[in-house]
């Protein structure tokens, strides 16, 4: 797929990525300040149901913003924990200081810090950052790469893999409405395996070439912004599950290939 | 609860502890040799399903027991890839090199390397690793921490959580028989968050105070001898789901107080 916008400035694309890059160095001081501590008590956002939000999702936020605020004034926000700051740049940042607040609650090393960056077509380069393992993907604007204590590695999906040898991830099994449930089993029942509960990190794993498909319901445009521009970096295909563009959030599926993409949105459909 | 068996020699003990570490130093070489390795491909142990074996799983276990030939030769040894080993100290380690061999496939670091130790009675030791994150639990025979590149921390389980505020874990949702399953989903209506997918990294959460319940079916004797004396040795409990020792496998409840394990096994039994 070519894409038809044409390139940015090289100084304004190195200005990008090295503001996310310092964002995400910010974020992780402040998650990992209070990742499996004693002291982390989840507040109840919704009356009903369970979304903690914690100290550690709002603190992170704001440094990341404070960044921006230094660097890039005229860029819009948008955020999970402090809404929407409108800008003129025509590029707009979409922040979720902890994508995975459960996991991150658990003390599992699942959830991550995700730095999104879009134009009004869509995102054009995005950070997944796992502070605890020290993994970071970033795709989009030139990079392609995951920078972890072990090294350093290009992002690249895998091809060829049949969708009833393929490996299906999502967050939750019990997905969605009961209808995006439904849809979402029959794609489980024809995969050779589905894992759960690993929020982000499951497109940071399809990047790198070791699942074939994430499917997800009732995402924000924070939840999926970044992950969509490290997938598509990587090679793969992120859309809806009616093919069109995911960025706004909803349902969204990420492929490895055109062929799963195709495959995959033919038994979605029902 | 009081261990009603006498303490081993300090020389004995400083001597095992070693011995499980240093398999744990070689597990880690074998496990990262082939983690995300593109050139991995899992045989299928099973004419039905899917139960991979890698050459990861196999080269880790051999290295494991080269270990225990060269240093501690008398002792008895079952593990996942190569069987039983009789010996005549009254000591058995039992070795899982990769728990959590789906995860391993996936790239997910939720799987570990399980290294336990029993005598007659059950789990005397234990280590849980996690080579790509670099994290080892160690619980008995004196030990109780957490050694990670982040720094040491000592086990500990929560208490005074109540089973409407629990999280519990478990590997998958489809878990064991349907009505084991349907046990299961039983507790998972009473509490507060459910959530899926960490294998073996679930027991080591809940020895660090971050998740209360751990609750698995179909397991192994491998599986499981290493997570109780980690979680023992945090100061919590681990049973069948009738309240027996679990060191033989099958249903196995881990519960950080006493309250809660009376609780959940009180809803298991219907």
């Amino acid at each position: 797929m070519t894409d038809p916008r044409p390139p940015l400035d090289p100084r304004l694309v190195a200005e990008l990525r090295a503001t996310a890059a310092a964002m995400a160095d910010a974020a992780r001081i402040e998650t990992l300040r209070h990742f499996r501590s004693d002291a982390l008590s989840p507040d109840n956002k919704l009356a009903a149901g369970f979304d903690p939000v914690t100290e550690a999702d709002r603190a992170c936020e704001r440094a990341m913003r404070a960044i921006l605020a230094a660097r890039r004034p005229d860029d819009a926000i948008v955020g999970e924990e402090y809404g929407t700051v409108p800008g003129s740049s025509g590029l707009t940042w979409v922040l979720d200081p902890i994508d995975g607040t459960r996991a991150y609650l658990c003390g599992a090393p699942s959830w991550g810090v995700l730095i999104g960056l879009a134009d009004a077509e869509g995102p054009i380069h995005g950070i997944i950052d796992q502070p605890w393992t020290g993994e970071r993907w970033e795709g989009g604007l030139g990079a392609a790469r995951l920078s972890a204590p072990q090294g350093e590695r290009p992002l690249g999906v895998r091809r060829g893999v049949e969708l009833d040898r393929a490996t299906l991830m999502t967050t939750f099994p019990e997905i969605g409405t009961p209808d995006q449930a439904a849809a979402f089993r029959r794609v489980a029942g024809r995969v050779r395996l589905t894992r759960y509960g690993l929020d982000c990190y499951a497109y940071g794993l399809l990047a790198l070439g070791q699942v074939d498909l994430v499917i997800e319901a009732g995402l924000q445009p924070y939840d999926i912004v970044a992950p969509i521009a490290v997938v598509q970096a990587a090679g793969g295909i992120v859309t809806d599950w009616q093919g069109n563009p995911a960025h706004g959030g909803g349902c969204v599926i990420a492929a490895a290939s055109a062929e799963l993409h195709a495959a995959a949105l033919a038994i979605l459909a029902g």
